[in-house]
């Protein structure tokens, strides 16, 4: 909502030269900015989803292996067979909710080892190990927070990822399937948190989700394609520990134990930089996903 | 997440051939088709900004005058003036943010009738009137509800359109300045609600969101198109009730007073139609954006 000449200014204004400006109140960027390097964990290459997609549009996604080990156990299984560069294409665009991709036949045979609908996936018990927990409420009952890098949501007596822009799920059937995996989607518009523990989320984009959620909107029921050729092919689909290291991508995400973190929700919740005149004093756990970073190797 | 198979099944079992189906809980969308005619009321055309951008992007908007009167009566003036359409394209669309359009050079003389940064817009005074609260909480510290077909948000001395996707505001420079309704953005991700009280909202978007949300994002800083042939030129602005009478679209929001509205967001927060395992037993403002539907004259 700046505009460019708000921008300018502000480029200008940070740049080291300005000497005598008056001390401002930092923004999230500069709280990301200030972060030592500590307080970014690498992810794991063994958890790193690549996709590529018709166009060049590339897509990197951190498997939650600890959510829904059923599923991203079929995942890393469709990828090693190669399943999902021969079969699986974007059918669905739906305005403000998601961008669903997978086999368009449904008839493609699974690899054997493929487990359908797996057990797991919608929430775990207990209370979310080194969880921190937000200062502020939850339309959705929940208790909502923090933890090991991820979004979480608890009653106190099971804890689950929410829906949240960026958050992979797998695509099911009614229940009590679960998905195998084989279908995936990823949250384009306002957090669908009534998904919550409903469909089992798998994941989240680490990049590149800007090359999904420009997709043209699809204009049969619930947004998927009508014609065949609006679908876009997914040509490929890595693991990054397969590449060669220097090849990989490398992300790294805020450790949400952190004094950063800690610091970054704050700001976030109170914006008192220049732009701003009334901090909101809160914030919703989809305004706060943990940043990422892509560095080099 | 339905996947093709599901979709299928529930047009199936939707139809009415299907006599011994089992009576099953409405879906949200149950509810609006069964919505008597009275619990819709008809957009006044007055308020309604038609927006056509290049490649045949058609948007709709309706304009708050009661939220922000001096924003919405410049851009009564704009658009008199033919001044949007000579001047404005679409500038930045940053991913999970807003797509903006305004004057790429921020030189163009704005109608002398315009003022700049009108005072309101931000807040208005008191209770809302025909406020109807939600019974569930809200991250940014308000009461949150909807009052006369708007969402609403209050901390019981002042009341406030809430930041949700399809809310349309004012972009501005650094504070006091509230902009002059010239430079316009759409929120287009997670509802940027700590913009709240921070920018003047104008109005949402009645149809044709998903022109702008799925232009390319922009890779210049804050989303902003680096070249300017990536902006996509405003070609046409007109208030509805311009156009001859059957020319104009209609539109109709539902009524927030009704029961049908009531019903609406009892099961929008309580899905217990097939395909959900658990109901949330709460939903969130922006997920709660009054149904509007175009009708034929």
């Amino acid at each position: 909502m700046v505009s460019m000449k708000t921008l300018l200014l502000s480029m200008l204004l940070a740049a080291p030269v300005v000497a005598q400006a008056p001390a401002k109140a930092p923004s999230p960027a500069d709280i990301l900015a200030a972060a030592p390097a500590g307080d970014w964990e690498a992810v794991d290459d063994g958890n790193v989803l690549l996709l590529e997609f018709a166009g060049g549009r590339k897509v990197a996604i951190q498997l939650a292996n600890a959510y829904a080990p059923g599923h991203v156990a079929n995942i890393h299984a469709l990828v090693r067979e190669g399943w999902f560069q021969r079969h699986a294409a974007v059918v669905r665009v739906q305005e403000n909710y998601v961008v669903q991709w997978g086999d368009p036949t449904e008839k493609a045979p699974l690899p054997e080892e493929v487990e359908l609908s797996p057990p797991g996936g919608y929430e775990r018990p207990g209370k979310p190990v080194g969880f921190r927990a937000l200062p502020f409420k939850d339309a959705y009952r929940a208790k909502v927070g923090h933890a090991k890098g991820w979004p979480v949501a608890t009653d106190g007596k099971a804890h689950w990822l929410p829906h949240c822009p960026g958050m992979v799920g797998a695509g099911r059937n009614m229940p009590p399937d679960t998905g195998s995996g084989a279908e995936l989607y990823v949250v384009i518009g306002h957090g669908p948190r009534h998904l919550d523990r409903n469909i089992a989320l798998v994941g989240r984009v680490l990049s590149g989700i800007e090359g999904l959620s420009s997709l043209p909107r699809g204009t049969g029921a619930l947004g998927f394609y009508e014609k065949p050729d609006q679908r876009v092919k997914l040509v490929s689909a890595r693991i990054a520990l397969e590449l060669p290291e220097d090849q990989r991508p490398r992300f790294e995400v805020l450790r949400t134990g952190s004094a950063s973190f800690a610091k970054w929700v704050d700001v976030r919740a109170n914006r008192r930089d220049p732009f701003f005149v009334r901090p909101a004093g809160g914030a919703d756990i989809c305004n706060l996903m943990p940043p990422v970073r892509e560095v080099t190797r």
